[in-house]
C-alpha cells in the first residue's frame, strides 16, 4: 500500500451542497491553527458569535457552530429541548422532517407527525388541527427549507401557530439560512440549526445554532440530563459564553472556524438582504431558462426555494446518465433526487458562491448537450436567452 | 459591526494539543471542495479507511474517521456499545477517565470505577479486583494516553484483564494514536477513538475510531436502539461502508477529511514505527534539558507519554506569567494543568510535526528565560546542552 496526496479537480457545485466555496474562504482554511484557549482565538469566536447573530436576524446570547454537520445541530437541539416521555408536533414534508422524528423517538419522547405531501409546503391548518388535538405538546418542530424537495415552507405563520399552543419550536434552517428570509426574533423561534456548507458557501462540517431565552429557560428546568454529553449546551456554554471562564468542554475545530468566520464576513460584505435577493434573482434567470429546456419544476412558484431548484427529469432522459456526463464532461455537480424521488427529481443548487450568472450559463449549456445527447429535443441557445431576460 | 477577514499569527504550539500543523496538510485544507458523493471523494475516502487501519494497526472493517472532535469519538464509542441498565468498569486517572463516566451514566447505565492516582498509569491489581467483584459487568473502559496528567497506561495488559473476565474494551487513544506503540488487533481492542489534532498532526475536528468484529456484531445485537442518530454506527456504515451504496447519512466535512489524509499520507512515508521512535527521541532530549533546568517531571519515566510532558512548576513562579510570556514573547503555547493539576502543572506537548528538535530548543531558551524574570536562577545554556546528548 502506497498512497497519494489527494489531489481533488475544480468542480462546480450545483447540487444540494455543499456548495461552491469561494477561495477567501478556502485561503482562510488554511491559515495558521492556533490553540484553541489562545486570547487571539477566542477573539475570533467572540466575532464569530456576532457574525452568526447578524446572519440569524437575532440578538440571542447562545448563538454559535456546533463543532459538527447539521445533522448534529439537529440531534442538539432535540436532545437539548426534548425530554423522555415529552410529546413533539413534527411537521413532515421531506426526508429532514423524517429525521426529526428520529431524534425525538430516540430520546424516548412521543413524536406526533403532519404529514404533508414532498414538494408542498407544511400546511398550516393540518398543523392546527394535530395541535389543537394534542394540547399536551411542549414543542413544534419543522423544516424551512427542505432540501430533499425544494420547498419553503411559512416559518413566521407556523411559529404563531406555536405560540397560540404554547410550544416552543424547533426550526430546521439548513439551506434557507443566507439564501432566504429568516428572522429568528422577529418570528419568534426558538431553537435553529443550519450548516456551514450550503448557501453560506462554507465547507460542510459546521452546524450554527441559536435558541431563544425561553428555549435556555427550559434547558435549565430539564428534569432529565442530557443524553448527549458532546451535545450538551449548559456545557457547550461553558466555552462560548460571553465573560465566561472558557472553560475547556472540547477541542474546537480551529481552522474550520476561521472558514466559518470568512463566509460570514463576506455575507456581513454583501449584507443580508442583498444576499437574499441574489438568489431570488438568480432563481428567476434558471428557473426561465429550465422552462424554455422544457424543464419542469416541482415545486409551485409561490413557495419555492430559489436555492434549492427540484424539476422532474424529462421522460425518456436518464437520471443517472445525465449526471454522470455533467460530472465528467464539465466538472457540473447537481444532485439526485433523495427518498420518494429518487430518480424522478433532480436538485439544482444555486447557494451562496454558487448563486451566480457563470454558473447559470454552464449549468444550461451542459444539461441542454447531455438530454440531447440522449435524443431529447432542446435549444441550449433558447434557454441561455430566457435566462438573461 | 464591521468585522475583518480573522489574520492569525504562526503560534508554536506545543501544547497539549492542537500541535503544530505541517504546511502540507494546512495546503491540502484549502483544496477545491468536492461533493460528499463524488466519486473521486469516495475513491478519498477508501484510501483514508486504509490509512486509518495502518495507522490502529487493525484490520478491522469499521475503521473511519467520525466527523466530529475526539469527544463525539468518545461519545460514538459508548452509546454504540453501552445499553441501558449495562454495567461499565471504568478506570479514571484524569480528566478523560471522568468523562467516560459521564458517557456511561447519561445512557442510563452503571459506571463501576477504579480510581487511580493521577500521574499514575491505571493499577491493574486494582482493575483485577474490581472485575472480580462485578461479574457482570459487559465493558471495560480506560484512557491509555491520559492528556491531563502525561501517564501511559499499559493497554495491553489491560486488554487482557478485560478478555478474561469476557469483558469488551473501549480505549481512549486520543493522545496516544501515532506517538507510542498502538496494536489494536495484536492487543484485542474492541472500540477505540482518537482526534485528528495530536500525534497525527492534523487539525483539530475528527475523531478515527475503530470497532472490532466483536463489537460490530454487539452493536448488531442491541436490545435498544442506539440514542443518538448522528453518531449511530449502523448508519454511518452505510456511507462509509466498503462495496455499499454510499448512503447518503450526514454532509461528510469534505475539506477536514483532505486535511486528515494528508497527514496520514505522511505518516505512511515516515512509517509507523519511526513516528514512535521520533516521539521517543525527542522526549529523551526535551527531558535531558528540563531537568537541567530544575523542571521535574510528574510521572515517572517508566510510564511517562514522550509527546505529553507534564512538569511541576517551581516553587516561586507564576504559572499565568510564564504562559503569557511565552505567547507574548516567542509566539509558543504551552499547556495549563487541568483539574485537580491546575496551577501546580504544565504540559509541553511533543506531537506528531511539534517533535523536533527546533521546538525543542525553543521551548527550552523561551522557558529559561520567563523564569529568570521571575528570579528563578537557571541556565538556557546547560538545558540545550543536556538536551542534544
Amino acid at each position: 500500500m502506497t498512497i497519494s496526496s489527494f489531489m481533488p479537480p475544480v468542480r462546480t457545485l450545483m447540487g444540494p451542497g455543499p456548495s461552491d466555496v469561494h477561495p477567501r474562504i478556502l485561503a482562510a482554511l488554511a491559515r495558521p491553527t492556533l490553540g484553541h484557549l489562545d486570547p487571539l482565538f477566542v477573539g475570533m469566536m467572540d466575532e464569530l458569535k456576532q457574525l452568526l447573530k447578524y446572519a440569524f436576524n437575532t440578538e440571542n446570547e447562545l448563538t454559535l457552530p456546533i463543532s459538527a454537520p447539521g445533522s448534529a445541530g439537529m440531534e442538539a437541539c432535540f436532545v437539548n429541548l426534548v425530554e423522555p416521555g415529552d410529546k413533539v408536533v413534527v411537521c413532515v414534508n421531506g426526508v429532514f422532517g423524517k429525521r426529526m422524528c428520529e431524534n425525538v423517538t430516540r430520546i424516548g419522547a412521543t413524536a406526533v407527525t403532519v404529514d404533508c405531501a414532498w414538494g408542498q409546503p407544511v400546511d398550516l391548518a393540518q398543523v392546527e388541527t394535530v395541535l389543537e388535538q394534542h394540547r399536551d405538546a411542549k414543542i413544534l418542530a419543522f423544516v424551512h427549507a427542505e432540501t430533499s424537495t425544494g420547498a419553503l415552507s411559512d416559518a413566521q405563520a407556523l411559529c404563531a401557530l406555536a405560540k397560540k399552543y404554547e410550544c416552543l419550536t424547533i426550526v430546521d434552517a439548513v439551506t434557507s439560512l443566507g439564501g432566504v428570509e429568516l428572522r429568528v426574533d422577529d418570528w419568534g423561534i426558538d431553537a435553529i440549526y443550519s450548516g456551514s456548507q450550503k448557501c453560506l458557501s462554507c465547507t460542510p462540517g459546521l452546524s450554527p445554532v441559536s435558541f431563544s431565552d425561553a428555549a435556555v429557560a427550559a434547558i435549565k428546568a430539564r428534569k432529565h440530563p442530557v443524553q448527549s454529553w458532546f451535545l450538551d449546551m449548559n456545557l457547550i456554554l461553558g466555552y462560548w459564553g460571553e465573560g465566561g471562564k472558557r472553560a475547556y468542554h472540547h477541542t474546537a475545530p480551529v481552522n474550520a472556524l476561521y472558514g466559518l468566520h470568512e463566509s460570514l464576513v463576506m455575507l456581513q460584505e454583501e449584507g443580508l438582504e442583498n444576499a437574499w435577493q441574489r438568489h431570488a434573482a438568480m432563481h428567476a434567470s434558471l428557473a426561465a431558462g429550465l422552462e424554455a429546456l422544457g424543464v419542469h419544476f416541482v415545486v409551485d412558484a409561490g413557495s419555492r426555494l430559489p436555492q434549492l431548484n427540484s424539476v422532474y427529469i424529462p421522460d425518456g432522459v436518464d437520471d443517472a446518465k445525465v449526471r454522470q456526463y455533467l460530472l465528467a464532461e464539465h466538472n457540473l455537480e447537481i444532485g439526485a433526487g433523495l427518498g420518494d424521488f429518487a430518480g424522478k427529481v433532480w436538485r439544482i443548487g444555486l447557494m451562496g458562491y454558487s448563486a451566480r450568472s457563470e454558473n447559470i450559463t454552464l449549468l444550461l449549456t451542459a444539461l441542454a448537450e447531455a438530454m440531447t445527447q440522449q435524443g431529447y429535443v432542446c435549444s441550449a441557445e433558447d434557454a441561455l436567452a430566457a435566462a438573461i431576460k
